[in-house]
């Protein structure tokens, strides 16, 4: 059985992080075949929405710590970096990818399996999940691009408190600061992904990747600079059949068609 | 009639938007007729504050969409983005003008109106305001900044719900996520603008578009860097009659009066 | 008597700035011991821990306006800017050093005291503390780094309204928007700084050390760029034996003890 399941339904992928009797902590075959589902998924035409979530009753807690624990790391230091930022691509996969990732966190999140939830462009929780960075018991500083995207979602101020106190932290916490969109039992969990999967197929797929795009450029980019390729996206967007037909559909007070 | 009325008292200048029959959506006119404001604006040494309103009950839906609806764009794409970059200047010019730019939003706020807001120093929003970031809708990406400002306002996960869903969202909302500063009845907008203006007339011009500018290049810029341009502009104002006049009106317990 | 005491213990070291009579404002003499401190601080490979606090009902009121009301500053601007600058690298060494600096922040936190504030890893403040930026009532655009750092811990919004306006605001505003993490009656204010401490004397320096590098790096880097670094750092972290004693201590359900 793979520590990673899919399930494709129409246009929408989702990814279950499955070694449940750890809470679903990575491990190297994990990273493995997170890194080929989402290169297949990046590129996968037909895809729109990719929804993560882990089996059983957590999210995923992290990397796991036997890996860690049993000795010295042998080699070359240098190898060590390029392997452990080969396999960080998976964050840069959900940001740089044209879907919209929607992270389904179930219960306990922690570690890099927090970064992966930041990582994605949308967060909903249940009402019991645990949050923590859990990086400083590690004896780490941080992985996956947390440090890069916990200070943009939640200020510089909170996300330096979290990573080094690495205090444990609830879902209510987590909505209040704005790491996550909505909190919910766990009930309801999946049918309000699947409002917001509704909704996201729905839209125009060219507008939302060109917003994701935007966000993500902006980050790193003057005013200025963010206005030429907003312009850029824009104008191309204006030339796609699918603007017409949401200004048609808007003025004919109708829903929109769109043509992929 | 203008689609963009200004109205001149004293030190302010307040830009109405004025196509109230269509919650004053944006037409090519009024984004011609906002440069050329702005650009003078901007060059006015006698004046300090910009108010941005909307006539009537909205401030600013966006985009029109009757142009977009009415078929292709026809001619060279890149003539296209030039365009466009062009009069995304409007959000530049908000950001790198002197004075202080106030945005009164009396009504729903969408769309490049919502950009436009965002592109103010400050924003005050009636209780009853409808806020949307509508670019969805439209299948375009966004347009006049708001990848750039959204994020840095509320924080990218927020940003990112509110541009990939759409949704529309409240003035509580907003006050809440730090979108808009203070939530007022409709009566008593204009007197906290009142407030705002007598409060940023009655300090220094200079020390006011330092602070502007400092917090614009912070966001670009490395901490050491910044502390460049604080350093310089900090000398320059210690040389200025108005930080001589600050201190002398600290210590002898009596408002300042500031040279220009 | 000193305007700087410092006070050691231990693996701490608390510099307490000491001009009760005036909210301990800042004069020159202040900035020079803060240097030397800050110097000698920043190497000490027995510290772990450094506390900012200050004497008597204040915290730190900002720049002392008896000097800058006393008349012109003489001499070269150029010469002006790099003595700025040159003390400002109190804030750059707060935030370089690879030990975590707390801000307890014991009452009135104003100018570049609440900028020093800003450039702690932690705040916590007491309940009856008063905030202000205060620069725009000096006349002076803000020094000692506020403009990068306000924006990133409350978002470019608030920022500038705070900023700009330069109201007061209270405690328990600043916990509401991220600026401090922890609001507390006077009397119980260093206890929690010794939670604090003995929390971040449990853990492994090098890897505070990197968090505090990852996050201070990754706001003018891309998430790419970002990933690099934590990719550095996590492998140099894995050949600690800090990192295989904290994967044991974990498996093993006791807590970890670490080689430095």
């Amino acid at each position: 059985m793979s520590v990673v399941n899919t399930f494709r339904d129409g246009a929408r992928l989702t990814i279950t992080l499955n070694r449940p009797d750890s809470l679903n902590s990575i491990v190297p075959d994990m990273l493995e075949e997170m890194l080929e589902i989402l290169d297949a998924a990046a590129s996968d035409t037909t895809l729109r929405v990719v929804v993560l979530t882990g089996a059983g009753r957590g999210f995923c807690a992290g990397g796991d710590l036997h890996g860690t624990g049993s000795g010295g790391r042998p080699g070359r230091v240098e190898t060590a970096i390029a392997a452990s930022r080969r396999v960080m691509r998976i964050s840069q996969t959900f940001r740089s990818m044209p879907q919209q990732v929607i992270a389904a966190i179930n219960g306990p999140c922690a570690g890099a399996g927090l970064s992966w939830a930041c990582a994605a462009d949308l967060r909903i929780a249940v009402d019991t999940t645990t949050f923590a960075t859990a990086f400083a018991s590690a004896a780490v500083g941080g992985d996956h691009g947390i440090s890069w995207l916990l200070p943009r979602i939640v200020g510089l101020g909170r996300a330096a408190e979290l990573m080094l106190l690495g205090e444990k932290f609830g879902a209510d916490d987590a909505l209040r600061i704005g790491l996550v969109s909505r909190v919910v039992p766990a009930a309801e969990l999946m049918s309000v992904v699947d409002q917001w999967t509704t909704r996201l197929l729905g839209l125009a797929p060219g507008a939302l990747a060109a917003m994701k795009a935007n966000l993500r450029e902006s980050q790193t980019l003057s005013l200025g600079e963010a206005l030429d390729r907003e312009a850029e996206r824009l104008s191309y967007a204006f030339r796609h059949p699918d603007a017409g037909e949401a200004a048609r559909a808007f003025l004919e007070q109708r829903p929109p068609h769109f043509a992929d």
